[in-house]
């Protein structure tokens, strides 16, 4: 599928990977940390350790001679992933446990003041507003795409 | 689990369901077009669809009477969910497809230009990096946390 989202999704999509993603993001890099934090059989947590170490998100480090031992640290592929997991946490907080649940909060060290992401225009640095944006065909997208495939897709607009 | 993260993953958490809110995002709303476009078979898509609809991510309303027909809209919780699916998607662009293949771009209307979903600070309005933000425990944070169950995670910070 030529579509960056599912293709992120087939190396992320899948509930443990976020989490381990979470705890890497936080700061843990060994495996039993991992394994303590999650409560995920070592089995799983193997297989998906690796499977993201294969994707290039995280590595494999040696942190120890004798005997040999391992963590695992974020690539900047990995680190990369900030925004969608911070995206995720902000959209829980705020409609699934409610802002005054929140169990982190996010502190912008540069103003020492707590904060949420807030999205902004690249280019004007307005705030952006699902309403006042839409998707054109990219420098990747198909040279004639099909249009009798996309029969009800209102011109790519996101709805309101 | 006491995350947010962990609880919208319940929620969204799954391949399939990423890529309905995609369709929604982009303006899909009948059952029709929703599995002409993503090739998911009928039953998959009728309990990923009904689950949303529980959740209160999309609502289910009639648009025609003789026969009833009916189509799925996104909720004001559903559409909240758009920063997440776009970093997901400029995450991709970036880091597996490469920009220059990217599918689509994002155009904001009020500056008519191309852009990235900028992270800002929402209190000082500087562009957020992860090595200059931590958490801290929010209004929901245990009372008095198990400092024991979170040996390696270095105070949170988001690792460098």
């Amino acid at each position: 599928m030529n579509c960056s989202i599912a293709q992120a999704l087939e190396m992320v999509g899948e509930w443990w990977t976020f989490l381990i993603l979470r705890e890497a993001l936080l700061g843990v890099r060994r495996f039993d940390d991992f394994q303590a934090h999650l409560g995920i059989s070592r089995n799983v947590l193997t297989q998906r350790l690796e499977s993201l170490v294969d994707d290039g998100i995280l590595k494999r480090v040696q942190y120890e001679n004798r005997p040999p031992r391992y963590e695992y640290r974020l690539t900047d592929k990995g680190r990369a992933l900030w925004p969608v997991l911070n995206a995720l946490r902000e959209w829980g907080d705020e409609w699934i446990l409610g802002l005054e649940k929140a169990p982190v909060v996010l502190v912008h060290d540069r103003c020492g003041h707590e904060c949420h992401a807030s999205q902004r225009c690249s280019h004007c640095g307005d705030e952006l507003q699902p309403r006042e944006m839409h998707f054109e065909p990219g420098p990747g997208a198909p040279a004639d795409p099909p249009s009798t495939t996309r029969p009800s897709r209102t011109k790519d607009k996101i709805p309101t």
